[in-house]
């Protein structure tokens, strides 16, 4: 295989908001000619795949400022510095669906914007639920919406769930509860 | 079902590069109070799941800079400004890796990024393709990897494909090729 592998040269930080970060590098290409490269610096992230005392999967419905509309997602949320990923997806789950999970399975990672965000996205099986309580940020508003994976995976099928994360985290449970 | 839409107070752009634009919003939340959203502003971009004429998929092998590795993918690109996504598509496919379709058909959009940008990318099969010369940018670098569906699957399900696009086109594939 021949190596593709772009070196850095140089880095600049071009804005650090509340939320995001992003730079500006300058690399070496594979030909040695030089590019500029603008990427988002992201923490990583977590999604859950909530299981339900009732056996359906925890979806939620929640507004998207960036493209303007509400979807249906699976809980997720990002990494606090130097977090360890399972304890995020606890962490998060709690906050924003009021489930605290007594298992914990990770299933695979996923990277959702590799163009230009390094975010990686760790997705995880939450089962054995015990209800606590939400504590949703001030700036957060959520609604629970319990669906059956076979719903849920038609939902999916159907172009109803659009979001990459929430597609991924489905289809792979669909996969393996059968296997 | 209630309504969680938040309203747009103002708008400024943070930062127009050649490829990001960043752009920082104040927005009126549901419970009528104010918040920040920092968001990149994307035109789009199609992805495209090319049927060989030997009936491989045509992956890709391409090195992302803001991840800082190689990924298996599909082949994808942006829209330009006002650019149709079936012209896209044809366009992309034929500078990525040398075909032109001549059957290409829509399956679904979907969104990679929620959380922080407003990108759609619309998904197209390309069947019936034609062999003519790719024009790749004098900064991207791709190998070809033609990869039989089965193949494709299982290195979704192994964890050796990775990205969100890639993984939702080949299973899409996988799905109506069986129907």
């Amino acid at each position: 295989m021949s190596d593709f592998q772009e070196r850095k040269i140089s880095s600049e930080v071009i804005f650090k908001g509340k939320v995001l970060d992003l730079r500006r590098d300058v690399v070496e290409l594979p030909n040695r000619k030089k590019a500029t490269r603008e990427w988002i610096n992201h923490p990583g992230a977590v999604v859950i795949i909530p299981i339900l005392p009732s056996n359906k999967i925890g979806l939620i419905r929640q507004y998207r400022y960036a493209p303007k509309n509400e979807f249906i997602e699976l809980p997720a949320g990002k990494l606090d510095e130097n977090e360890d990923p399972m304890l995020c997806a606890k962490r998060e789950l709690e906050e924003e669906i009021g489930y605290k999970p007594n298992k914990l399975t990770y299933l695979t990672k996923i990277f959702p914007a590799i163009g230009f965000a390094n975010e990686v996205m760790f997705v995880f099986l939450a089962e054995e639920l015990e209800k606590t309580q939400s504590r949703l940020d001030e700036d957060e508003f959520i609604e629970l919406l319990p669906t059956s994976v076979e719903n849920a995976v038609s939902m999916v099928w159907e172009g109803k769930i659009t979001d990459v994360k929430t597609i991924i985290g489905i289809l792979w449970f669909d996969k393996i509860r059968k296997n």
